[in-house]
């Protein structure tokens, strides 16, 4: 994850961070509102199970603990320090604190990268500061660290003072600290419990990504919940997320803004088509993280998620008093693609002859008649989870169970089938009193007001359990290793590079006079494609530099000329290496392949539908490079517009399996090449019909002529400054 | 609404069933528990300010209430009376009740059409006696009617056990009780008050049209929110939808599950590319209706919209304390399409000047900095207001205001803008105790917890807005009126059929011999399309009926007796009409125009893009018929493949005005047509580059050729039947 050797020294874990035994105050106030006072005044009053050592060089004594007037005049090293000054002592403090031998220390401390100029030079030497002492560092600009379960508020955020949060298995990860302070806000109110809550503000050394990873390597998470700014640390947090999937603990992240285009990535056509934030949505997924689009969502998830069960090929029964609330249910369902399987037919009429006015298929409804006779839900209920044998199962009482007339007898049935089978996921959605609630969670019921944000939550549990199911695609094929070009290459010798990595180019030739140009025609077979050549001029068609359907031989000397000529106008200072004599392929269905250099998570493959409708639709398929063949194919069934290619209309299907090859190989030449390729696009790219392969009739490859940067020997700095500093 | 002569005679006002000030309950109950019981124990406990009179055969008094024998014994005529008893006996209260000159009666009682054959029997009972006695019926199979300003509870819903709903300003309309139930339940803790609730049940007289207008004329009501399972009367229903709009009064609907195709419908290549719920979708968004995905939307929206602030073009400015938080609403604003316009540049740079760090564009954020200087949130929330001069103003303050030494300060400064602006749209979005969110609320902030859904609801006030200022498009054209013929023409028939009302087609002819096919093509011009052409023939492309490209003299020749020999092979008995030679164009883009004609609001046009992609993309928009040529070229723009008519990539732009002219004409059409069209495909029309018009190459009318049905004669029976029965 961090790969420079400066700072191997420091220790692999934040357990130190997260679960300290010691704690040191630098900048301890007395006034219990202050930054350097609200931490104290935290711990204090919720009983932190460590000890607690102020410092200050003005006081004997803060809010009633002995302080120390330096850092070297601690009675021992504290595992954790929160540094309280100004921003311009910072940097001295943390070099103080590395002297002392602590190992992490929480920088509350804003006017740093934040703040412009200047301020990145500060962050700088506390960087270098931390570094050279070997302390790793939180912040600055964080709010710090919450761990309930021992009491420790490294923190001064004031959202506390509506109440402390409750000790649980979910942890929290926010970039803002305002944002994750609101979380805290929230979770609270929802009766989430928290294992702990770290919020990174500026990153200068701790990223999200570590903070995961100590949340992975934590007994007391669970769940994980994630809100983000701006990624910094691509691989750091893709590290972090396949130990999460590893270990089984569910990620859920609230991901917000789209991540900035890079300079390069936004000249590639694949870019302009997908857009930054479809990158991070695939990535995202592909890692087996849930992405929420609100808090309440994420929430929801986390909360669902403590129960700990995953179902792999997720499928959802639904056992409800009113066929228009399953209705609701249904409808939710579709809109998130969780199947809902009708039951057994055998089962289907034994509920029938219970209730003749039961719809017993699913969502299996048992009417009002359950109130007369309440062992009839759990008759029904039972029926849904044994003979319906759904992973997931969701209980619509809508408001019935509030009447304490039937919630008690209602109880008894419904935990009698909880209790059965213990592997289930079996949600309910009521309204009733917050005691009631209560109850039914403590007798293994997660319980949801609303229907559609139930199923929403138990959704975000099969994906989970599928992606923790996951079995590792086929290994990528091996393509032989690439020197990239100086610069970027261009169509001819692109496609040449690309076929010695086995991407098949449709026939053509390279023609430097009109009567080479007639007899590259004629070999071919007419109609044939023209288009100009040249390493300067990277859009073509913009400039009218190709020609469709030349279909004489005279129309080939004529179309040489006109290129020529378009070519000088155009760009008179291209070098212009001939004219591209190509066979006009035209039974095959047009595709596009691209790569975009990511700049936060690196070279990401895409495949689509080509031609003119991919731009208006939209209608891409992302991942992170590099991929196998199998995987390939996967992603090119997944379009909405797969049917195109696998025979809608009578029309043949075409061959996939060689787009797979193409596609797969292109993801391995990316991973190879390194940040110098800014981009690959091959539009449009034939698939003929089955068995006939593949074709690239046109290839870009985009490379950065620029050979490394001016913050290149800068491995902090230059990976911070990836992604514009997070507005918290 | 309802043309039936036989109940002309009814009350056309619901204000008896609303507001009544007489009630009898029919089978009224001592138990406060029974169905019968229940509401006379309701309305007692909430001080009904009217009369009660139980009428039970058995008893001298009910609930301690003085009961009555017989309905004929009632003391006075009672505006509304509750029927409370079995099924069988309901026929004859109501018609007790006629004779009594009760004008509106509540029928609990179910075992009707819900109930299978019997029940539907019975029903038609239960309306014969309501329209022979001009009583109209709520239900039967109803939940009842609440009303919590006048303590009327001609209900038995168990959900008031929880808490009686608060009198305010927003009356419900539920299709199931159950689920209107647990709306009301929702309602009550997001402490939403109510003007009055309505659950229509079987809907065998009163519909939800019906309850709606009663809404409108209601002046306790400002905003509606309706829950349908499945719309009975679709003219009704959009009546009433436009007199609320007429009066200012937004309605919020949820309407779950996908409306049943009609048969007929089903076998359209239109309804099979839209869908039926994409039908109601257009509709409903046509008439103003703000469709709510969840029963948290619904109340959202409502909530919001009791402030009555209805911005035409909506905008939203952003005032915020976390650049983080702002990103979210941002997020939140592009989903739901609501701009986010940045601040003028000379308010930027005087906020630059009070925060140097911050960010004055659009999220605005003052930055923590407020919380040491409150007037800072003032101003900068001024600014917002005043020179953003946005309609609609989020203020995300997160969980900032919880804290006592913030909040107190932070809302003198929010009311004195408030106070300052009573025109605008102010929502607070903050975590704070409920007795801060009231005081907010009390101040006229609505406050949201979550950003996104004040965001959606804040979206949802703009779609009112807009729909209650919008200007009707021009009028329809006038399109002489046509006799369908009595069966599904002919391809030749239709076009010819279509080319009376000004639709134009592709140059073409019908020929019965080879040598008058030859003819034809040379007269058209090579290459030419040839079709089989029979009335017996609806989808000629599946047996092969269609040839394309017929290049030759010879290839005509071939081509005909190919398309006979098909034609006897797949349809032996068919009558053959000849074969359609018509000149191939190529150059237009392919679009598909039709007409479904809804079992629910009747006939709807469609436009899309034709070809392939249009059915895996169902990129199409919908439109109830007639509508004028304005609206139809609003309509062909708002596709999302537009660009393709609009000249993407160089090309010309196509001929869309005579697209909008076909599309209008087609709507008045089919609007004139009745109820024997059942559907209308135009696919392909080609529509040529602009100046050059539009063609359709292939038609279908689908005529319906059974002239009245069984249920002809019966309306009421015959509209029920359009839709299954509500399940609740």
């Amino acid at each position: 994850m961090n790969a420079d050797p400066a700072v191997s020294s420091f220790p692999s874990s934040l357990d130190g961070l997260l679960n300290p035994r010691t704690v040191a105050v630098i900048g301890a106030s007395d006034d219990p509102l202050r930054i350097g006072g609200r931490p104290l005044a935290y711990m204090r009053s919720q009983g932190f199970t460590g000890a607690l050592y102020p410092v200050n060089p003005n006081r004997a004594s803060v809010q009633g603990l002995a302080a120390f007037p330096s850092i070297a005049a601690l009675p021992e090293t504290p595992d954790v320090a929160i540094v309280a000054v100004s921003a311009h002592l910072a940097p001295q403090a943390v070099a103080d604190l590395g002297a002392r031998g602590t190992r992490a220390a929480i920088v509350f401390s804003a006017g740093f990268a934040e703040m412009g100029d200047e301020g990145v030079l500060l962050e700088r030497q506390l960087v270098s500061a931390a570094r050279r002492g070997g302390v790793r560092l939180l912040g600055p600009n964080s709010l710090g660290v919450l761990n309930p379960r021992i009491g420790f508020y490294g923190s001064f955020t004031s959202v506390v003072e509506m109440g402390f949060p409750a000790a649980g298995r979910v942890a929290i990860a926010s970039q803002s600290g305002a944002y994750g302070s609101h979380i805290l806000g929230i979770a609270r109110r929802n009766g989430i419990g928290i294992s702990a809550c770290v919020m990174t503000g500026n990153e200068c050394d701790i990223t999200l990504g570590d903070v995961i990873q100590s949340f992975v390597d934590d007994d007391a998470t669970d769940v994980i919940a994630v809100y983000s700014e701006g990624i910094r640390d691509g691989a750091g947090l893709l590290c972090a997320l396949d130990a999460a999937r590893q270990a089984r603990k569910p990620v859920v992240m609230m991901k917000v803004g789209t991540s900035t285009l890079g300079s390069a990535a936004a000249q590639s056509h694949t870019a302009s088509i997908a857009g930054n934030d479809a990158v991070t949505d695939a990535v995202l997924a592909d890692h087996g993280v849930v992405r929420a689009t609100s808090t309440e969502h994420m929430l929801d998830v986390a909360r669902l998620a403590t129960r700990r069960i995953f179902p792999v090929n997720n499928a959802l029964g639904v056992i409800t008093v009113s066929g228009g609330a399953g209705v609701i249910v249904s409808d939710a369902a579709d809109k998130v693609g969780l199947p809902m399987p009708a039951m057994p037919h055998a089962a289907q009429q034994r509920l029938k002859a219970l209730i003749p006015f039961a719809s017993p298929r699913n969502p299996v409804d048992c009417t009002a008649q359950f109130m007369n006779d309440l062992t009839v839900a759990g008759q029904f209920t039972r029926a849904v989870v044994e003979d319906g044998n759904y992973p997931s199962i969701l209980g619509f009482f809508t408001y019935t169970v509030g009447a304490d007339s039937i919630a008690e007898g209602l109880r008894v049935q419904l935990k009698a089938v909880r209790d059965a089978h213990p592997d289930r996921l079996l949600v309910l959605s009521i309204l009733a009193s917050p005691e009631r609630v209560a109850q039914y969670e403590a007798d293994g019921f997660p319980v949801f007001e609303d229907p559609a944000r139930a199923v929403r939550a138990i959704d975000a549990m099969g994906r989970f359990g599928a992606a923790f199911a996951r079995v590792p695609g086929r290994p990528a094929p091996r393509v032989p290793p690439l020197l990239l070009p100086a610069r970027t290459p261009s169509e001819v010798e692109a496609k040449a590079l690309l076929s010695t990595i086995g991407v098949a180019v449709v026939p053509e030739h390279l023609c430097t006079t009109p009567a080479a140009a007639v007899d590259a025609a004629q070999s071919l077979s007419f109609p044939v494609v023209m288009k100009i050549v040249s390493p300067d001029i990277l859009h073509k068609s913009e400039m009218g530099g190709v020609l469709l359907g030349v279909s004489s031989a005279d129309a080939v000397r004529e179309g040489f000329a006109l290129l020529m000529e378009r070519a000088s106008s155009a760009a008179p200072d291209a070098r212009i290496d001939g004219v591209l004599v190509a066979r006009q392929v035209s039974d095959g269905v047009e595709c596009i392949l691209g790569i975009q250099n990511d700049p936060v998570f690196g070279p990401v493959a895409m495949f689509g539908l080509g031609g003119i409708f991919v731009e208006v639709m939209q209608d891409v398929v992302l991942k992170k490079c590099p991929f196998g063949e199998d995987v390939a194919e996967q992603m090119i069934r997944s379009i909405r517009g797969a049917p195109l290619l696998l025979g809608a209309r009578g029309k043949p299907p075409v061959d996939v399996r060689a787009l797979a090859v193409m596609l797969s190989r292109l993801s391995v030449f990316a991973h190879q090449a390194g940040p110098r390729l800014r981009a690959v696009d091959l539009n449009p790219v034939f698939a003929m019909p089955e068995g006939q392969g593949a074709y690239a009739a046109d290839a870009v490859i985009d490379v950065d002529g620029h050979v490394g940067g001016e913050d290149a020997a800068d491995g902090l700095a230059g990976r911070a400054a990836a992604q514009p500093a997070p507005r918290s």
